[in-house]
């Protein structure tokens, strides 16, 4: 569309207007807005609800999972998750039913009481700073900015963020104390960082002695196609580089058993989860131990696990298919915008041209589709080039999903039009 | 045993000592620390594991409640305990497992970011001190201590705390910013604050703006007997006083249905909760919806509840009986130490002669029967006059509870013989 002469771009504009008014007509109600799973994959793990523990509530160990007590999670829980994430039964601790929470709670604890090795609490040492790979998670990026933390963008590349960024920034400012990354399937670009960004993480040289890095494996296993995208494992990394108390591994259920009612899970250096298990056991008498014996009875082994991921991922591919295949046909060419292809995670990214991303989310909703705000993936809500557009697919149904991304692609191009026209 | 000769006191004291063999020699291993529910209270339950949901997962409202959302409660479960708090819709927030988990959010919230109505976060205003009527709950001053948070005591009197004591430090130290209580069956002592204590409470002159009272009604349904002691309605009573925004109440189902695996519940002004709500939503996407709808379901009403609780009452009550029927066929008349009779809660408040507590532990420990360290009920583990014992009748079988009462009350003899021929 950028080599248009302003009639022909006035003429589609109107085309576009008149055929936007005809999906207004249409009355649809969607929500895209965030990364939720289809009811169809809630119902894989009905059994959970159905006969699950039948009464039962004692872990393998003899421990009355009714009762208080065990702080960091019965032994056959943290067992289900020592392969997927790489950890030993000392590194690991599961929490209640929200990641999110795990990671608020180790930033106020560092921002509070301090971090193993640290000298001091984060707050006692003045200014707090967070390095924030952008585009990213909204919700990290709500928790510094709630918390008083200064956000410093860092940019996103093919293979992860700019480590040459990275690398400069915190070895230069002792005020940053956290960096967020989601490494697999990264939110919403779908990126997985290469070996080579994982082992210069590893190997970071941070000013400050109580920095962490917030390892947020949320889709650890969350694969759209057979082919399947490869992490080096962080700890063991880190161990290498004699830096094992520099991470902190996050990670749930949420969107493997049900969210909100699946499992959270903290992992990181054997020394990080003593600290932790000493602060939490002032916070908590313990996390629902009977949500956790449901799980591992359910799931049983990684291997449960992995068959389960294959039931979301038959379901999610038609899904992911459909808006892809969408964007292909209508956007193609047109060079008004971008998208990546992920192979796994929850999200697909959508750049259009500086400028668009407000507008196109306004078109939307007029029109019946609720996206994430624009802006949203970037700290303070505010996309610098006002071009990013977030695309949750799991949600509505595959018929849903067509009508929304028919509307998704007429507004991307209306938004083009009219930013162009403006120029 | 006062004026009992020397001669007399050390011939006591070697019968006593004889019988600490004896008992030592059965090789007993009981647990009194804390204030567990016995495995029988939990069977009363079960069927919250076996048939409960049945698969079901829709709120009434028609949510699903295996998916993300609803952060502050299904309407079901907010309903079932709004006559239990005689709180409304608004003033209700239903949370996590655990109960001191949102009391310790509710503190660290107010440090960082501030209470409804506080000029400024508590943490940028130099100290913060709270109030701790002692013998208290040992985890709350946990929670002051691990957070840096001044304890001061105040004394508990048979109605409650010491009311001038609280009026007078409380209008004159801005720093002191909380105050915890436990108005219902206290623990260690079982008081139950009169209504003058309320009232005085509802009426209170904080020098600070961001003051907050910590009203952990913890035991608000946890009677042992068919009489019950009544407690005022501190929201209401704040109401009047035009305060109402001064009071932060928690309970949960911890003691009603399974500890750990119930409901926390946090209830106040609409002011609080809507902040509180607000905060909550950068920490969480939701708590778990699941567990709620299997407690809306499996008790429908308060007055479920309170059926659910007279069962309850029906097991407590010999574990009670034997415990104050042992003491005072042992100990009554002594004059070495006395001890409260509660009608509801968790625990009997033993308090001996000065410097017996620690010595009474030791003793019962090295006869196979573990209790709450001594200090445990003051702020830092110290009690002044080292004299109290909190005894935790609910886990073990009357039959345990009848070997351990007789250890008891012998380690109490004999710490106060020791004691009294050391004077």
């Amino acid at each position: 569309m950028y080599n248009y002469s302003k009639e022909k771009l006035n003429e589609l504009k109107s085309e576009l207007e008149k055929k936007h008014e005809e999906y207004k007509a249409r009355g649809l109600a969607l929500d895209m807005s965030r990364g939720k799973p289809g009811p169809d994959q809630l119902d894989l793990t009905n059994e959970m609800l159905i006969h699950c523990l039948d009464g039962d509530h004692l872990s393998e160990d003899g421990f009355d999972c009714r009762n208080y007590g065990i702080l960091d999670g019965i032994p056959e829980a943290k067992r289900l998750f020592l392969k997927m994430l790489g950890v030993e039964m000392s590194e690991i601790i599961i929490g209640g039913n929200s990641s999110l929470k795990l990671m608020y709670d180790a930033v106020v604890r560092a921002m509070i009481q301090g971090v193993y090795g640290g000298k001091r609490p984060w707050l006692t040492g003045g200014a707090i700073k967070f390095l924030c790979p952008s585009p990213g998670y909204d919700r990290h990026f709500a928790i510094c900015e709630k918390l008083g933390i200064e956000m410093i963008i860092v940019d996103m590349k093919a293979d992860g963020p700019d480590m040459d960024a990275v690398e400069k920034l915190v070895s230069e400012d002792e005020a940053i104390k956290g960096i967020w990354c989601v490494p697999l399937y990264s939110n919403p670009d779908g990126i997985t960082y290469s070996n080579d960004v994982v082992k210069r993480f590893a190997n970071l040289n941070p000013k400050a002695d109580d920095f962490r890095i917030f390892w947020d494996n949320a889709y650890l296993v969350h694969y759209i196609y057979e082919e399947v995208d490869s992490l080096l494992n962080i700890l063991d990394e880190c161990k290498k580089a004699g830096k094992e108390d520099m991470v902190y591994i996050f990670s749930s259920t949420s969107k493997i058993s049900f969210p909100g009612g699946g499992l959270g899970i903290m992992a990181g250096s054997a020394n990080n989860m003593k600290l932790t298990r000493e602060q939490m056991a002032i916070e908590t008498i313990g996390h629902d131990k009977l949500n956790q014996l449901r799980h591992a009875k359910f799931f049983k082994d990684y291997d449960g696990i992995m068959e389960h991921m294959a039931k979301h991922r038959d379901i999610l591919r038609p899904k992911f298919k459909m808006v892809l295949d969408t964007l292909d046909s209508e956007l193609s060419g047109l060079g008004i915008g971008s998208w990546n292809k992920p192979s796994g995670g929850y999200f697909v990214s959508y750049n259009g041209i500086p400028n668009t991303a407000k507008r196109m989310v306004a078109l939307l909703k007029d029109a019946g589709v609720v996206m994430t705000p624009a802006g949203a993936t970037f700290p303070y809500g505010k996309d610098p080039l006002d071009r990013n557009v977030r695309i949750a697919p799991t949600f509505p149904s595959v018929e849903e999903l067509k009508s929304a991304m028919e509307i998704f692609c007429n507004s991307a191009k209306l938004a083009a039009a009219e930013s162009l026209l403006a120029q």
